[in-house]
């Protein structure tokens, strides 16, 4: 993945916990409450944006978790502390039995396929979705299609994601998409595609396995997108952008999830092992998302 | 403009004229009737997109009205002839009072831009629209836009087409596109654009003009489409694509057409001044579509 100054990479620093303290005006939360921050903790609050909960979007820019710079000019740290003060509004109510640690990966790599995916009522059971890419927002992605009744198929260059895919991740079909000609038996056939993938890769092949009025979004970081027009034009097919959420869709998607117990792959790691889990991630060697166990690693 | 094998460019050989003759199963249609004939004759009739009134898409691919090769075998010759059969459902009925030669540019020019605006909702007044090109289909962007209640802006390479798109059209704002600055302070501040241009152009810097959740069409034919991922991502923006129209939403336009006074501007010939025509044609010399009036021609 890169970034560029215009469009800095948002680096996915998302935190849960216990709260041990709270504010005098906080209605939602109590000490002992399982709570969750995601990528940003904080944004004007009065823009349009703001006021429609999408503080993503937020005019003046809404301050990063981790490495932002926050309003009283310091940087923000994210996790890696044992405490962390936040406001209310920025804060998410992990649901009840649901697992501590496998909330984390929500607050990114899962609200980053879900607002699209919910934007572009991809939750429509029976219509079909292709997830491009099998990192950690592919996984979600594959998760939340078979959660909303999708019949879900895998792009992937490695045949060794195969078995995980179909096994582990319940998808319904796998392809190679170097293959060309099981790319072409698929011409016209998908309602939705999401994109995870940040290597550069083609689009035109990708867009002609949408139906008529098919949608692929792009969630990945690719150097560039470049497309024939004829690929949008014919078939009235659309490419659309996203980031992660507002703080609403946040907390619906993460009651969707405890209520139809999607769970994102995860390997809890202490942060002792940091290195050794950089190396890993460089190689792509992850299934699907490290989570630090910051409060057992500095016992 | 230029296609390729793949997607094949349609030329517009879209037809007006009075009915002189009715099959025995005919309801819609009486001798005498003004009626027009679009971009295509037939369809399988009988696939989902058929279903749906969305002939443009027929799985089989639907006939074009020129240069198509018709169910017979034949090549269809369009409007160029003094008579044309063509099955009902592919007729559309012009409403009274509509100046006949100016419903002709709708049933190509008209339907290209007006298929898409209703597709991504453009007809909510007050919303902000912007126009790249101001060519046969731009022209007619301007023109709905207008009839939807939004703020419309045209984006041009040429300071010679201010005075039709502010005057003229009824355009809101006019922005020479090479200029920096006056498209720097756009940022941010259109809901949709509609691409007409065919030539190659950057696609940045028109995707940052857009609002949070905005959208580009694209109804011209350049060579390519290139962007920066963070272009749709940042904003998360949309671009799609689009071709005619079904005939369900044809005859709504041409029904809207007549209700809100929306009519082409047009410049009427003989065929004898085709060559002529072609010529100024290549140099974007018509202001906005020639309409050859057959049957005064072979008088």
């Amino acid at each position: 993945m890169a970034g560029d100054s215009k469009y800095p990479l948002v680096p996915g620093h998302e935190i849960v916990g216990l709260v041990t303290e709270v504010g005098s005006s906080v209605k939602g939360f109590k000490v002992g409450d399982h709570a969750g921050v995601g990528t940003y903790v904080d944004s004007c609050g009065e823009c349009e944006y703001c006021n429609d909960f999408v503080e993503v979007h937020c005019s003046k820019g809404s301050i990063l978790t981790f490495n932002g710079l926050d309003s009283d000019g310091t940087v923000t740290k994210g996790g890696y502390s044992s405490y962390i003060i936040v406001k209310e509004r920025y804060c998410y109510r992990i649901p009840d039995g649901y697992p501590l640690a496998m909330a984390a990966p929500l607050l990114c790599a899962g609200i980053t396929v879900y607002t699209p995916m919910m934007r572009h009522k991809m939750n429509q059971p029976d219509k079909s979705l292709g997830v491009i890419g099998l990192g950690g927002l592919g996984h979600m992605a594959v998760k939340f299609g078979k959660a909303f009744g999708l019949n879900v198929t895998v792009f992937s260059t490695s045949e060794s994601k195969k078995e995980a895919a179909l096994k582990l991740l319940g998808a319904d079909k796998f392809v190679i998409s170097s293959d060309k000609k099981q790319m072409e038996s698929m011409t016209n056939s998908l309602d939705f595609i999401i994109d995870t993938a940040s290597g550069d890769h083609p689009f035109d092949p990708y867009l002609s396995l949408l139906k008529v009025g098919g949608v692929l979004v792009l969630v990945g970081f690719p150097s560039e997108v470049r497309l024939h027009p004829g690929s949008l034009s014919y078939g009235s097919r659309t490419i659309a952008g996203s980031l992660t959420g507002g703080t609403k869709e946040t907390q619906a998607m993460l009651e969707f999830c405890a209520a139809n117990k999607v769970y994102p792959e995860i390997e809890l790691i202490n942060i002792q092992y940091i290195n050794e889990a950089l190396e890993r991630l460089v190689k792509r060697d992850v299934k699907y998302r490290f989570v630090i166990d910051i409060q057992n690693s500095l016992k």
